[in-house]
């Protein structure tokens, strides 16, 4: 006999077994039915890109993870490690099929070859929204308000979306006169939540001084203050114009007239670390899981296509990680739920019956039941332990006997009580009658 | 300013647009549904695995077309071009988490470097249906019914579903003792369809003399003849025992206890080309459009995870080219479809409204209508026509005098009627009073 080789994967790529799939496609159909209540529509791009179009300039982090090689044809092709950079070329390519604002979301797997001793996959699931072909404080809330609505319908309460200003951020390090370091410093408040105000002091002192490290932390400072004490903190440090309308306070006063204070923060230490945002960011962080960071990030981009065109097309969107998402909701919420699929066992008991359990079968499935008949005739033991691994509630037996008398015995599997002489036509509000 | 980078696709990649992509995610909800209604369940696989586990043996047309290459670990890897494979290595590997028989099903992309030439694609989708773990005709039957029930539920009547054996025909070719041309003779009758039975016959004659390429011949003939005709016709040419009993008889006959005759065929020239299947095969042809080949086949296969185990779990399914039965679709019923996502506009006139255009906007989807805010103040022709570029049919026009009135003005964008003073309580009833 030749050789086996062994079953295995690579290190950071996973098997999704029934359970969890199906749970994935149960929050991803969730999400779905919320952007289309929300007027975004789906699209889909290729995985595999031009390694020039998913690169662009390069030279950042990204060079080294990215999925990299030549094709047939002698292509330089990469597997896309994102769906904001495959959006862009999206965008200026299609740009006169489309109509702006242009609203789409997708939702799809992305690779990156990443240290996996982090807890990270080198395989996983992003699910971006955005819209894009308009600056208006109105698509900036509508994004919230999606982001909002998202994690409600995901049966998610205790959340807190954080919301800040990029520019205001950048006119401040301007301000300083600290424009050289400025990715240096965007990167260190990034991660305020995971080092403390105490690390993040030290470190800014190394590259700033002393002063300037605490003009930087007291502007990102938000613990304790009401939203109207950090905007006016944000005023007088930047020292603005009182007729200058900031967009945060713009959104804030969105979010108050819709009564949706409990959900929102503005909170100066978001930065969102990346280049491309130009203008508000934000971040999701839950209540009862702070230690796992942002479930759901984005901010608003003003040169999303300026890679690949030379018409500047403005936008904002977020990103759902949907992987850290189910973590989190395993977390919140654990213990296994039943999958039910199928609701239905037709037992096998007789060879002579079989186009009889198809029918029976059939007949279940157009009233909208799912059901399967067991594909052999085996001992009932057996058939009733696949029936219990596999979590069917009801099961459905016909011998010889009930076929002469035109019925079937129904057993509910959970609690093992048998209802006996039922009709085929009665058979499936019998059966929902169970399951209710 | 810099240079800007061409937007482009490789080729045999495709973008989908809106309203491609809804259809196909329309096409794999029906699909999924149906799936469930027969007790299947979902799984998902990794895109990359080692080479090793996805070319096995290898040596066929699938290692010049697979897209394989180096991580950055340097291990040798590849796409999966298939979902067949990735799920005998799943079975071996998940084997004790599982109970048999397991049904699964794995709707995902797979790619492959083939010559685009022939209108094929590098990058598309699968949609595979297996039920491993038993080797009994109700399981063979119970794939082909929900083949049958698949057409029927995306909305195809008019298709049949050939069956043949490949047993038997590994049985003819043993008998006629040209046992060592195997592999060369099954691709021949494979492309039956394609070439017609003058040219096969010669090709066929060129490899075996003219007796026994008649033989073949008269042996694969289905046309014109009664199943009970066909199964004869097998019956004689392999000398069969009467007491014998063969599992296409057997399958034949439950198709016809259920009434299904119209939707199947036995049909012994089918072969599927392929090494591994062992069993019964099948393949799904549209009446209209025979000239797309088969759109949904499949068959029995005893040695799925031999590769991985020793253990030997046999299995049978059918796998959906989702890219062809879209293609198929289009073609049976052209024209282009109204999404309407999302069914209302909340167009904007006065930016001291905006939180009151969320509140609509909100309050519409709560009661399960898909509703946006226009971004910003701009024409009304130019909200319009937006509206109708997305094809929007409801527009909710409020206007400072309908603000202080408490109602609004509800358009139907496709008849231009507008209805003036509606309060916003009774907006949803009336909307879908519009809608219906």
């Amino acid at each position: 006999m030749a050789k086996t080789i062994t079953p295995r994967l690579l290190k950071g790529f996973r098997d999704f077994l029934p359970q969890e799939e199906i749970k994935r496609k149960e929050l991803v159909s969730i999400l779905e039915e919320t952007f289309k209540l929300f007027g975004f529509l789906p699209i889909d791009t290729p995985v595999l890109e031009y390694t020039e179009i998913l690169l662009g300039k390069g030279g950042g982090e990204t060079d080294k993870q990215i999925y990299r090689f030549n094709d047939h044809g002698k292509r330089d092709v990469a597997m896309r490690y994102d769906l904001t950079v495959p959006f862009a070329r999206f965008m200026a390519q299609h740009r006169n099929q489309l109509y702006l604002p242009f609203r789409r979301y997708h939702i799809a797997k992305v690779w990156r070859g990443e240290n996996t001793q982090r807890g990270r996959y080198r395989e996983f699931t992003q699910c971006d929204f955005d819209i894009v072909g308009t600056d208006s404080v109105s698509s900036d809330f509508e994004i919230l308000l999606l982001m909002h609505t998202s994690m409600l319908a995901l049966g998610i309460e205790n959340f807190k979306i954080h919301i800040s200003d990029r520019s205001l951020f950048n006119r401040l390090l301007t301000i300083l006169q600290i424009g050289e370091r400025y990715t240096e410093i965007l990167r260190l408040v990034d991660k305020l939540p995971k080092i403390g105000r105490e690390t993040l002091q030290k470190s800014l002192e190394e590259i700033v001084d002393n002063k300037k490290a605490k003009t930087i932390l007291a502007f990102t400072e938000a613990e304790g203050k009401t939203p109207g004490e950090t905007i006016k903190n944000i005023r007088e440090t930047l020292n603005l114009d009182e007729r200058e309308t900031l967009r945060v306070e713009e959104i804030w006063n969105i979010v108050e007239e819709m009564g949706l204070e409990s959900y929102f923060k503005i909170d100066p230490s978001i930065t969102r670390g990346l280049d491309y945002y130009t203008g508000v960011v934000f971040e999701t962080f839950l209540n009862d899981l702070p230690q796992i960071g942002s479930v759901c990030s984005g901010g608003r981009y003003n040169n999303l296509t300026s890679l690949y065109t030379k018409e500047s097309i403005p936008g904002v969107g977020a990103s759902i990680g949907l992987d850290r998402l189910i973590a989190a909701l395993d977390e919140i919420n654990p213990g296994k739920s039943q999958i039910q699929i199928p609701q239905v066992l037709i037992l096998f008991l007789d060879n002579r019956l079989i186009a009889h359990y198809h029918h029976i079968s059939s007949h279940l499935r157009k009233n909208g039941i799912s059901s399967e008949v067991y594909p052999e005739k085996k001992k009932f033991a057996n058939q009733f332990s696949y029936a219990e691994k596999k979590g069917i509630p009801i099961g459905v037996i016909c011998g010889e006997d009930e076929y002469r008398e035109k019925t079937v015995t129904l057993k509910d599997l959970r609690t093992r009580q048998s209802y006996t002489g039922i009709t085929i036509e009665e058979l499936p509000d019998r059966i929902k009658q169970l399951l209710r």
